[in-house]
């Protein structure tokens, strides 16, 4: 046959041609007409093999197709009469690729078992959708930096030192220099890149080896973390919901299909988009916390549950923002108004799903920080580079960093992180 | 002042107009007038400090500026005389950050020098148009497969199994599943995703535990690799080719300034993104090899030395292809003409930078993936999930690898592989 080759998203514009599309069964109906759903990947096309156009070779095989073999069907593309999608009157089939007993059939199966059969569940509709999600996001998010002037510097994952605590680190032996851990952040990094770049950001894999099972964490997950000279704590703020935005206007833009294969509900997803997020100090959050129920004390960090209560009360994202410094990162910037919190700003995203970005302003004082490497009990020598920041040219800056996991879950409304990455690894999962 | 604060990169456009500018002095000569070179990430800019227009505490502080203090400078912005480009002349300057004794000074410094100091040789002029290539590259790389429809299918890190050869690997401990090693490629990863999305490529950072030190490797570096389903050997040339194509265009494009700041000579990018890449089976590389002076032996791979001497002899890039199987992946398509070759084809860059691109096309035959993990002493429990897509839908697909840092070097022109990450990771150097 020496009709044109064409991906399945290009069918619309073939209306009324002969062309060949070659793909993978994802479902065959037999009876006197044969319906095959067709999948390449690009989209999914119903695939009508009757006895009158189909030659009799091939009308044969698509009444003993089997699940997920590979097939080139050819015929005339036309216009489903009532959904007015694109459809394919099949001339001539041809059998690519065999397939017997697809260990995922139409029936439910456990969580488990999709899990281990992880490289074949990625062919499932759902699993399509959302990588195509997290793909439409992951480019909203590069293209919104690179169109803001930031500079990309990727940070190293083999990191010499511990940067958030040290109980949660990979380590490796690395030939004679001893230990290198897996870096839980790139954000160390970039700030010494802001007097050379002015606006940099990361945007890699990181690593947090987190003895826990919960909805929210994995072991291995990617983070884009901008930092900014001469920004505040304010600025921070400004700029994560500026992008969040233009990952939901993408998304919104370019993955209709997709989220309706979720069944998203897109009116958060719109209103999220539009409205101005809300605002809340750590201290009145901790208050509106206990009034929904919550039993956490100022001086807490939020768990779980707390995000959750919180944020199934919220419509709209929430920025919550001045927290104790007891228990955030050493490196930030204590409030000048109240020394016992630090200038962070975390997002938490509605529909109970919880933080998405944490960041805020970095110290600017070498002898603050200084105080602070000594009280938390950090090896000073491993932050003399580090230090050096503030020893040159030391000029206010921010930043942030936002798990692209966690605003896939969001987006997508997913009830478990573990279907937002192509091989998810948590704690008991590292297959395949 | 009131002055509208602007980047360097947009004074072009705010000639004759009084703004303030921030960034970090690099340089700063006094006579009766005072010439400052500030620098703000996005670009370079020449402030003119006169005692006639600069109030009489700023022109002060102009004479006693250090080496990467950070500076607000304001004035007005007018056209240089002589070069055309922008020029601040300055009516007041405020200092925000103090630096003494910057340790990087004008004077030359040893390279073990510069690494240690890596943190701070990333605001020299040199390392600051090397990143900036290097970011356009990485995204002219990303923006050339989403235009193709090639779906963003991130390869895992953490892997349970080695993909090429196991002596070469950074391990870690993971809770109770034993060992996990740092992915070397993403590729057994994309296979399963072309039944799902049909073309796909994973662009991340990948490990080699190497003991060498060369100037061609890192052991840490970034890899895209895009696989295709029902692609061939030819596909992989082609596709290839076209990728670094458009990635020559978007430097050139995009990146006059930088490569001029590298005094990188356009001709062989230029060329490289006209002209049609050169062809060579192995065999006659051999005997071309040979006839330059290599003792290179048929069924040897090819050494650094070989590469060098290779394309210094070449004024285009080349694609060699058809290997010994021997040397290569065991997962590679056998040649149908020859059962010694294997279907690979790899892209060698011109002036003396060897291997930039591997690939191939990959072997569909369950049988002969099981005789091949036999004949290499790999547990086959360790690669069923690999062999599922044969077994499931099978079909013939090829795809290739580009080592970011190696193209970076390329384009460049650099000597060393070192300077094209912004904190390189090679035997020796961890830090910082």
């Amino acid at each position: 046959m020496s009709s044109p080759l064409v991906e399945v998203r290009q069918l619309r514009d073939r209306i009324g041609q002969i062309v060949t599309v070659r793909g993978w069964v994802r479902n065959a109906r037999t009876s006197k007409t044969r319906f095959i759903e067709l999948r390449d990947g690009s989209g999914f096309i119903q695939c009508v093999a009757g006895a009158e156009v189909c030659d009799p070779e091939s009308y044969e095989m698509a009444g003993r197709l089997t699940q997920e073999c590979a097939l080139a069907a050819t015929g005339l593309v036309q216009t489903h009469p009532r959904s007015g999608a694109p459809e394919l009157l099949v001339q001539h089939l041809e059998l690519l690729g065999e397939s017997r007993d697809f260990p995922i059939t139409p029936k439910e199966h456990g969580i488990e078992f999709l899990m281990e059969k992880r490289h074949l569940w990625l062919r499932s509709k759902r699993q399509w959708a959302i990588l195509r999600i997290r793909h439409a996001i992951a480019k909203a998010i590069r293209d919104f930096f690179d169109g803001e002037g930031f500079t990309l510097l990727d940070a190293p994952i083999l990191t010499p030192s511990a940067c958030e605590g040290t109980s949660t680190l990979f380590a490796t032996e690395y030939f004679h220099e001893g230990q290198a851990f897996l870096s839980q952040s790139g954000q160390l990094y970039q700030e010494p890149g802001l007097a050379a770049f002015g606006k940099t950001y990361c945007f890699g894999p990181t690593f947090r080896a987190e003895k826990s099972k919960t909805r929210r964490h994995l072991t291995e997950f990617w983070m884009v973390e901008p930092e900014v000279a001469f920004a505040h704590l304010e600025d921070v703020m400004v700029l994560g919901e500026r992008m969040m935005k233009s990952i939901l206007e993408r998304v919104l833009e370019t993955k209709r299909e997709e989220l309706s294969v979720l069944e998203r509900d897109l009116g958060p997803l719109e209103s999220a988009l539009s409205v101005e997020y809300a605002r809340m100090t750590y201290t009145d959050a901790v208050a509106r916390l206990r009034e929904l129920g919550s039993d956490i004390q100022w001086g807490e960090d939020f768990g779980n549950d707390d995000e959750t209560i919180l944020m199934n009360a919220m419509d709209r994202p929430l920025w919550v923002h001045r927290f104790p410094k007891a228990f955030k990162a050493f490196y930030m910037e204590p409030d000048p108004e109240d020394d016992r919190l630090a200038l962070g700003a975390d997002l938490l995203a509605p529909e109970g799903y919880g933080e998405v970005i944490g960041g805020g302003e970095r110290a600017s004082s070498l002898d603050y920080l200084l105080g602070q490497i000594s009280h938390h009990g950090l090896n000073r020598a491993d932050y003399e580079w580090y230090l050096d920041v503030r020893r040159y040219g030391g000029v206010p800056h921010a930043g942030f960093g936002l798990g692209l996991e966690r605003a896939v879950a969001w987006i997508c409304k997913l009830p478990h992180v573990r279907e937002t990455a192509p091989y998810p690894r948590m704690m008991g999962t590292l297959r395949p």
